[in-house]
């Protein structure tokens, strides 16, 4: 009964997350059906980062167990096939041994944050950016990100249905530049909270209108308060890029 | 009645193409009933490039004449408010003289084209690029490309249907490069032929499976024969750029 790690991308747009949902269609349901159409038995993903709905991943990793010993690319082609026509394709399927699970044994978690900050809106790359209509200043709120590295009591970035045990959470990058047209954020920790990486988006837009600086990050991270949060970006920003372990 | 330039980005995918048609929708008539709910009064718009059905655009232009004085912002503004939900959005209206053309002043017209060459099926950028299911080398796509460059009979890279009056063309820049997981070809010239980057792009498909080299198209472009071209590439990975006038 091999085990396989699967790299995933989907658009999160008509999803309502990554997590199955009684009465509301979601990436695993999704996978799941389409790998159970080909084995011809029951299969559960297990996956690293629960996106949330409209949240987008180019590197979800989710293990799962197969009763027959496939090769790696007839699970990888044979899913793809049966998952048209929805945006969620497999990536990769790897061998892993039966100690591997997808969200405990991931060492870091990368996501990308994508900004158009211009006044017409998107016409290629809507729900596929935050479109927010002004210019917003880059380098200022890097500058002020880098208030966010390190290990903090994170409760002023989280939501108030998070289930994790602790606020506590070590950031080990988080950047700000411009690509194109757009602003890139990319972030990096060994886990996040749950609305963490929108919060802390968020949080950078009064940076980027000249409003705030890196004391006013530093300020509301210390207070630890939620209600300080000045705002929650939009899902469709958001990319789970990949996960290390 | 002043004239102005738009310039405009668009998703090709729910079009017919740029041109207006009696019984399809088309990013023309899409601009022009926006702009005739703002200006009441029917509008007539004249652009740069006709691109085909399913062609993309980040930078077409067109001209229109409006018989009230407004304002650039507030002809880009209310054109865009006035066009959702369509995925067509007005970058930026600026005054240009009675004597500029969209289509006849411009002096160079850039496209891109974007080619996902991995096995796996796109699902963020499903109808963004053309997905070949297989490695390509771009460097020997990019050396064979340039046998393109120059002046030339173009008639093998030339649509039945392509109504210009010569065949003859001057393909200013061709190249063929790495960006991401994607292929990116960026080609300029003057004007191109009905259907010219979509052949062009599609004869260097033998030359990254290592199957054609760069003698091959010089071969089929100085024959000027239609039949040796060895295929059209679609056109969900064409994208006009840009236009100088």
């Amino acid at each position: 009964m091999p085990r396989y790690k699967l790299t995933i991308e989907y658009d999160g747009t008509p999803y309502s997350g990554w997590q199955r949902q009684d009465n509301a269609p979601s990436v695993q349901q999704t996978v799941e059906e389409a790998m159970e159409r080909f084995v011809g038995a029951p299969v559960r993903l297990r996956c690293a980062g629960r996106t949330d709905a409209g949240v987008h991943a180019t590197g979800q990793v989710a293990h799962v167990h197969i009763d027959k010993d496939w090769r790696t690319d007839t699970v990888r082609d044979a899913t793809n096939v049966h998952l048209r026509p929805h945006p969620v394709t497999i990536l990769s399927a790897e061998f892993v041994p039966d100690t591997f699970d997808a969200r405990m044994s991931a060492t870091r978690r990368h996501y990308r944050f994508r900004i158009l900050d211009r006044r017409p809106p998107p016409a290629l790359e809507a729900m596929r950016v935050w479109h927010v209509p002004y210019p917003l200043d880059h380098e200022a709120m890097h500058e002020a990100a880098q208030a966010y590295l390190g290990e903090h009591d994170y409760t002023t970035f989280r939501a108030a249905e998070c289930q994790a045990n602790s606020p506590v959470r070590t950031i080990e990058r988080f950047v700000v530049m411009r690509q194109g047209d757009a602003i890139c954020i990319e972030t990096e920790a060994r886990s996040f909270l749950h609305h963490q990486v929108r919060s802390m988006t968020g949080a950078l837009l009064p940076v980027g209108r000249g409003k705030w600086g890196r004391r006013d990050i530093a300020r509301i991270l210390k207070a630890a308060d939620r209600a300080l949060c000045p705002g929650l970006a939009p899902p469709c920003g958001l990319y789970l890029t990949r996960v290390d372990y």
